[in-house]
């Protein structure tokens, strides 16, 4: 069956070429070459599943591009975002976003959180960075047979906590149970719904030159705390804690001041470099930043530097990427700097009018390079 | 951990001896009792997930009640129902259902259906037995490495089958991959949103004494189906399948035409026996069923003969119980019958005053018994 994803590749590489010859300045035309493969439909090489197609970077695109959106396509489906919003007949325009997560974390528990906290805050958090108030959530559980109920009920009571904190409630729910040996303990997936107050407000299309970027905190402190509970790096750091966290309020504070935000989205897996791939992928514009302004705990640094990875590729829970009108900028980070959830807010970069659909991180040292999105899986089942 | 989910249960039975102690006669004096048993709060016993957890029968049922409702008690939750309905603020009254299922059948392909067909339906159905148009459905997947995309792929096309026929779109969704040997192959969690057209036209509370049961088909062919393929039955029986279908259709043509119809409900796992004895329960009533007018098909006989189970307990995917006014009943049995869906509808008995709670089967040979919620998981991962 393999073979039906794959769509004929060959001459691709010869019409690209064709297509940039004319291009006299050899960066520019890698720059183009990249740029026009970029636009290509992408294609699944692979003829089965590899941990790389969940972790958010290249493959898990490829994968929802080539073959959940190609199938299931729908005006909807198709924008790909983070939830969907949907108007309902005979309710006066009114939209609802609507946004579902699985959660397959391993470990259940680390510093600062647990699955069941997790599955709230996230599909809080891809409502609320859409614009949409969460209004209720549901949540279905699948369990392997032997798991301890008492571990259950902790989770459930996380869950419980988290959303109480975010002012949601948990409407409706399933429950599986899989055989020994046919499932990790338990894995939880929430759907959220939520009302869109404003819907023209936010969105790529929204995304102009000379915007300002924008982060409410420091980054990969989530996925380095569940590498460190897992034992796989041999570091002592104890005060590193998972940020999940609820985002609507912080949100709500920014839209309610009439800041005008023009995108927002949450870095979770894949982490900044791959939202801010998206972003220029998607507006068709380039996002450069400095590596300077980039927030990062020391012990992130410390963390990154052993896996070899870039904390800008690292999974977060409580971080959000906002893309802001200049003028709005200063008076943005004011607000978000003002709560808990945004006090080490920082802003990081600027939209900018091309290359076309490229990151670039201006270093300490004075260079620049491209930041690509995600490729790989260095850091798996962290969400 | 365990022992915080057993409630105190000394002095439960004399108790409950003491308060039917008056009840003259034995068999009464016995009736009363289950009846109060069963009004006390269900606790867990046990200290460890089983399979029974996950069947929908009498453990799922404590294990729903004495956790999840329990930590995360909310009025709509603790409704208990097939799917949420909640008013939302700001759009004029109108009720929105929520529903959330997760799959993981196994095998993933079986005659008549596949595990994307049931996750469509399946959501759909709990959405429609109560009253509400679907609208849109999230898809969350988890997959195990390795699993093949080819057959991936055949699952997803088979969802937009499904959703196609069902008039709805899956709008929004999320996969994450597990390593090998942490899942079983694929798990889909489904998630609806549908319209509630008229939110007080159904419910447990306006089940009365002499409204009518009725099926829409055949019992049992889902269930039967899944063990057959699955090879833990060696009977032949080529022309069992299935009969995961979408209802709305069925459900908004008896809504239309004005039946008074006061429940509905799917009988998925635990099977038609299960709704019934919730009926019973949760209105304080009684449903009294004529054995000889169940639809069963001759091979499910066979099967159900083979595992030693009733019928009336087996998994159906696209088959409902509908509690109707007499007056409306053979009208109701009439539309039914001039669907597809509804071909093989029957009207199986009716509801009764009391004694509040139970549910009876009168046999073919003139004999009444108590026909209970399923206990234990005698056909595991049927959806």
């Amino acid at each position: 069956m393999g073979e039906e994803e794959a769509a004929p590749r060959s001459g691709t590489g010869a019409a690209i070429r064709a297509a940039t010859a004319r291009i006299a300045d050899p960066e520019q035309r890698v720059l183009a070459r990249i740029a026009e493969m970029r636009k290509r439909k992408p294609s699944l090489r692979e003829s089965t599943i590899t941990m790389s197609h969940g972790a958010g970077g290249k493959s898990s695109h490829t994968l929802v591009t080539a073959l959940f959106a190609d199938v299931l396509s729908n005006p909807l489906l198709d924008q790909l975002g983070d939830n969907a919003q949907l108007t309902v007949p005979g309710l006066d325009g009114a939209r609802l976003a609507m946004s579902t997560d699985s959660f397959v974390v391993s470990p259940l528990f680390f510093p600062g959180g647990d699955i069941g906290e997790l599955a709230v805050n996230g599909t809080v958090n891809d409502l609320a960075v859409g614009g949409a108030q969460p209004l209720c959530l549901s949540a279905a559980f699948i369990l392997e047979e032997g798991l301890d109920i008492g571990l259950l009920r902790r989770v459930v009571e996380s869950m419980r906590a988290a959303a109480d904190r975010a002012g949601v409630s948990v409407v409706t729910g399933d429950t599986k149970v899989v055989p020994r040996g046919k499932a990790d303990q338990l894995f939880i997936t929430t759907t959220g719904v939520g009302l869109v107050r404003e819907p023209q407000r936010l969105g790529f299309g929204r995304i102009r030159p000379g915007d300002v970027v924008l982060l409410n905190g420091a980054i990969g402190d989530h996925g380095s705390t569940v590498m460190l509970a897992r034992g796989d790096v041999d570091l002592e750091a104890e005060s590193l804690r998972s940020d999940t966290q609820p985002l609507w309020r912080l949100v709500s504070t920014l839209l309610d001041a009439g800041i005008d935000v023009h995108f927002m989205r949450d870095a979770t897996r894949g982490g900044v470099a791959t939202v801010l791939n998206e972003i220029a992928q998607q507006a068709g514009l380039a996002v450069a930043i400095d590596e300077d302004s980039l927030p990062v705990h020391d012990q992130v640094r410390g963390v990154a530097e052993i896996l070899g990875i870039e904390p800008l590729y690292i999974a977060n829970e409580g971080v959000l990427v906002a893309i802001v009108a200049k003028g709005d900028a200063e008076r943005a980070l004011e607000l978000m700097r003002s709560l808990p959830e945004g006090a080490e807010a920082a802003r990081i970069g600027e939209v900018r009018e091309e290359p076309e659909g490229m990151v670039f991180i201006r270093t300490g040292f004075g260079g620049t390079r491209v930041v690509d999105m995600l490729i790989g899986d260095p850091l798996p089942r962290i969400c």
